[in-house]
């Protein structure tokens, strides 16, 4: 069994590729939920719905988020009617979030409506939210706290970053079988995302943490740093603000309390030394998914420096 | 000042000739909320947004409800994800009741709601929701209690009318304002609406039919029973089961404990006779509102029957 820690968009494009390598009733994804907001009185969790849109072939590939060929009318008469605008939720988009909302307001938990939409769009892996409780990644700014959604998506990523904080994180429990997932793996990949807000967040639930140094499965990270850049969002904005390197380097940082194996870009292969003198043995590969071969190829390569055979 | 109690289509119609003959911020709409239902976890009240979207000049006129030109993406995804399709909310249609829900569960009263769209429309008259509790008009029939649109909209009004209950109603008040406008009211006007679930409902919210007896304004109803049939909906059905002729006499002696002034259509001349031996003075006049001048001369017609010079 292989558990895949994921974050929103580059996660999503790796699943793409490990889905086409093993059998998705092998795969359980663990996913991110500090990003999750209400917009309008509706419950909306990006990174699950980009995984499940994505997986489900209905995401919007040139955002990497939505479904393709939305409209935008309900959102236009909510800002007609004085709403705020500056997420956008496209009207097939909305029947997701008022759905899962409608669910969770009878009573459902995040892990319920989670598996009830993933099964609508016909997939066979497991998705579980990393908790069923809600935690907020809010930002720390000179602008006072913001959500993360709002630093990034409302503010353009501009503020400085002070610190990064997840907001009832210390109260939340993992979401059933998130740990005992995590024991149970044979491999455990960190895709890669934004490691302070993606990864990070799931690694603030508590409990998550210790099984992964605990764990026996091999667990492998893929740089969400290619170049000293990230590849998508502002993932280079926030390490620094965390006083972190820019680099590949840093994030295996992030990670070496139980990191197993760190895959990195060709165009990094200088660091691969550094990283290995971090006690973390390092594969250099092609990590940039440009189309549905190399993130096959990726996901082959990941999966063979945890050992298994593809 | 006048007061006009208000269903849906009938109503949103008449008041269209109001408005011409009378400034809108003379008149109070006290609108029927029995319809009103939550769909996927959204308050949907039928009545008070044709009202709305009417006077608003943005409803669907081919069916009096809903808004012209609108798309029904996010109600193809809800499907799509296992729900009910019967009744069917546009996308900006549905930015309505998302925008109602989200102001009802932050603690706004649905009347406080209510203000906020008229606003949003630019609409000057005042509408209120005949109770801020809710209060749900259901049929009884062979087949069980029925919500009123399952029995109309979802079983297309097949099912045998055996009575009509207001749940809820008696522990409901009316909405603030609802009834110092009643007594305070120079005229009170009952669109040509449902006699039993539009305007029956609101006189089953306690205070409402006492007040309308002991009113100081005059009350002047227009029959929606020509013919002996309803212009629209299912009046006859339901007229007939609760034991009554399917006429204009019939509405009369539905409203006879508080009525001045009963209206009826040319067609109905014949009935007038009997409408007065009730002890109700009757006008007859074309009640058919084709266009916008019948609608203004049908409001001009019934203010003169309740003495008003327009």
């Amino acid at each position: 069994m292989i558990a895949v820690l994921a974050g929103g968009v580059g996660a999503a494009r790796f699943l793409q590729g490990v889905v086409q390598v093993v059998p998705q009733k092998e795969l359980t994804v663990i996913a991110n939920t500090g990003d999750d907001r209400d917009f309008y009185g509706l419950r909306v969790c990006p990174d699950i719905d980009i995984v499940i849109y994505t997986l489900g072939g209905v995401v919007d590939e040139k955002y990497g988020w939505g479904i393709r060929n939305d409209t935008h009318n309900t959102m236009q008469q909510l800002t007609h009617y004085g709403n705020e605008d500056w997420f956008l939720l496209g009207d097939k988009d909305l029947a997701t979030h008022i759905h899962r909302t409608n669910l969770l307001r009878q009573g459902k938990t995040l892990s319920e409506v989670t598996d009830n939409l993933r099964a609508r769009f016909g997939l066979e892996l497991r998705i579980l939210p990393m908790s069923d409780q809600p935690i907020e990644t809010h930002i720390k700014t000179p602008a006072g706290l913001l959500h993360f959604e709002e630093y990034m998506v409302k503010r353009q990523s501009v503020d400085e970053v002070q610190d990064v904080v997840f907001v009832g994180a210390k109260e939340a429990k993992p979401a059933p079988d998130v740990l005992d997932t995590l024991k149970a793996a044979d491999v455990i990949l960190i895709a890669p995302s934004n490691p302070i807000v993606s990864i990070g967040s799931i690694l603030a639930v508590p409990g998550i943490h210790d099984v992964l140094h605990e764990a026996s499965g091999m667990v492998v990270a893929v740089s969400p740093i290619v170049g000293g850049a990230p590849i998508k969002g502002p993932a280079d904005k926030l390490m620094r603000g965390l006083g972190l390197d820019v680099s590949a380097v840093d994030v295996a940082r992030c990670y070496r309390d139980f990191l197993d194996v760190m895959v990195i870009d060709e165009q990094d292969a200088h660091l691969a030394g550094e990283i290995e003198d971090l006690g973390i043995p390092t594969v250099v590969t092609n990590t940039i998914m440009r189309d549905s071969a190399t993130k096959a190829e990726l996901a082959r390569t990941v999966l063979q420096a945890a050992g298994r055979q593809v």
